[in-house]
């Protein structure tokens, strides 16, 4: 036969349709369908039914979603709001870094009283991954919030902190040692990089408008945006920090001329189709079956601190805004994705940590991510009902 | 450093601005966007500069750009233009697969005198490829037009048809034979499946209206309506047609409700970013370097057979309606693509065919499939300056 059977087309199916349809039951039981999704990916996902395999296009379509997710994201956030917040959001990044890594540290020597394991558990706890919360917070419409602007600005710091303290984790781990040279260099680029988008990129864009709507191409504003998305998400790897917070750059960027060149709606559209396979990815990474009797009592106690020194460690910088709101952007910047997974990777390879310790950081990241969801939804109820009436 | 360097995400990002920019340069000139990014494909592609390696990643985004294309067609289709102009348009397609497979055979046999070699490469200039048709169609504002509709009909039916015969031809250069039995279920299977996708799936879609408007999870159409279009993907290819006409068939089922839903502008922006990887990996597939003289001469008979026997075939049964629309239809139906790429495959690893044929098909297609869209142009000049006045 011409066409020969295809197994891509149907593994994108199984995962489209499996994470959509756990997302709707959990809609309708009024917990978030990301975390339908995520546990789809649980449940339909290698580790347990195997009913969808997991190959490197589904990944790369997951990283594209999660591109795309901050890309909309970034499309309904004014930089002058992130400006306004950007005092905070500094205040709660650094103490949302320095608590979870002291904590975990401290915990881990307490209980094995390996220093090297110990430090790269702690830095696995760092970096947040704001996507869940981001798409949660869209879901419910309250990214115009304080809270949801705090997060946010946050969430770019903390990117750039956790990079460096992650360098320097890795350098220690390595022969070599930490090059502080090299490492004030990334340092100075990430931070470049961010004000720069966050100053200068928007008038770029104001300037290139009459270019653009003249182009021949037709929706050239469109494609434009995307492939700003898809160059800085680009650019950020290059200079060390996650892509998603590249994509989120290009979304700013264009946010001022997002509703005239009706971008939103149609990005989002992407994103409604490659979102999916992000969350289901995440949770096809969970394996259940390497949790012993010792190993979950640590993985338990490790993930607890992972809740607490975010929630306690974030909320504290904003307490002054009143509980609700430091409240908020604690759980909000609770969720830890990848890149705790990338930084337990290494120290496995590296050979630093056991197979245990990995798993005690895959339990932490699925713990933190499956609660953020619910959480956020008790928490932001409020302006939810306002938001939508 | 705990972000690796990745090179998937910098890859999608040279093949779209590539794409783009030279799709934009060639819009400039009077040609079609689609051609430049085609020709993005040949020169920046595998086989000449090589900036951009196509890996398999990449090949599947293609594949998903196709699909989303003809989706979007189907979102712009009604059933009932489709059913109106059922019968000229299967008359097109009979005669446009006849008489290529016939003059193909003829000259093969005349030049080389093998008869299984003639067979497999008569078979490679009979399957329509109607993505670049569609684009170029689109792009110009004139899929209502009723030369538009008997070229999206004749498609449908096209494939069909190409399937049984490109499945006889299989079947004689196979050991077991023709399967006749086999191949009439496949035929059946086929048919029944375009019957009830052109007459009963868009009732289904107006039954499951109101729940679909109910459904706790947002945007419940549009979901339900990708999800659609990768399931009907799936099942095309197990019937043995090609994926793209399962994704045609999703967007007819939901065309009824497209305004209302607002789906066309929003599925049309998953389109943009996806469709770049179509059209650049078709270029990147031409490796130039293979023609020697003689193949040369072969391959440019075979390309210009290629050519007239789809002008004349498929013009030819719709001749009654004057030349306007015999000539559209005609170079409507004239690129061929991946179907025709993939039988050469087949004869080539059966061993029935020789790398020189090999090559014959591929510049077959490449030009068939350049030309189109220029020509295309030309001839629904007019029909565009009216509908986009």
């Amino acid at each position: 036969m011409p066409h020969s059977e295809n197994p891509f087309l149907l593994q994108l199916f199984l995962i489209f349709i499996l994470a959509k349809l756990l997302g709707e039951v959990f809609e309708r039981l009024s917990l978030s369908a990301v975390l339908g999704e995520i546990l789809a990916g649980v449940v339909f996902g290698p580790f347990a039914l195997a009913w969808v395999k997991t190959d490197a296009t589904i990944f790369s379509l997951a990283e594209l979603g999660a591109i795309f997710l901050l890309f909309t994201v970034g499309l309904e956030t004014h930089p002058e709001e992130l400006i306004r917040v950007g005092q905070k959001a500094l205040g709660v990044a650094l103490a949302g870094v320095l608590v979870p890594f002291v904590l975990g540290f401290g915990f881990m020597m307490f209980r094995y009283g390996h220093a090297q394991e110990a430090t790269f558990v702690a830095a696995a706890m760092v970096a947040t991954s704001v996507g869940i919360t981001a798409r949660v917070l869209g879901d419910m419409k309250v990214l115009p919030t304080r809270a949801a602007k705090i997060i946010l600005g946050a969430a770019v710091f903390d990117d750039i902190l956790a990079m460096i303290l992650l360098a320097v984790v890795s350098g220690l781990g390595s022969a070599g040692g930490v090059q502080w040279l090299h490492l004030g260099i990334l340092a100075a680029e990430a931070i470049a990089f961010a004000l720069f988008m966050i100053f200068l990129a928007p008038r770029l864009v104001h300037r290139m408008r009459p270019r653009l709507e003249q182009m021949s191409v037709p929706d050239a504003p469109l494609i434009a945006s995307l492939a700003l998305c898809l160059g800085l998400s680009v650019a950020a790897e290059k200079i060390g920090i996650a892509a998603i917070i590249g994509a989120f750059f290009a979304g700013l960027a264009f946010a001022e001329y997002s509703p005239q060149w009706n971008l939103q709606p149609r990005v989002h559209a992407i994103n409604e189709l490659l979102a999916p396979f992000f969350f289901f990815t995440m949770g096809a990474r969970l394996d259940v079956s390497v949790f012993t009797g010792d190993v979950l009592v640590s993985a338990v106690v490790v993930a607890v601190l992972a809740i607490l020194s975010k929630v306690v460690g974030c909320g504290l910088p904003v307490l002054r805004e009143g509980w609700p709101i430091a409240l908020r952007v604690g759980v909000g910047m609770m969720p830890r994705g990848e890149v705790g997974l990338i930084v337990a990777l290494v120290g496995l390879n590296l050979g630093v940590i056991s197979q245990s310790s990995y798993a005690i950081v895959i339990f932490m990241t699925a713990v933190t991510t499956m609660l953020a969801p619910p959480l956020l939804r008790v928490l932001f109820r409020r302006e939810s009902e306002s938001a939508t009436e």
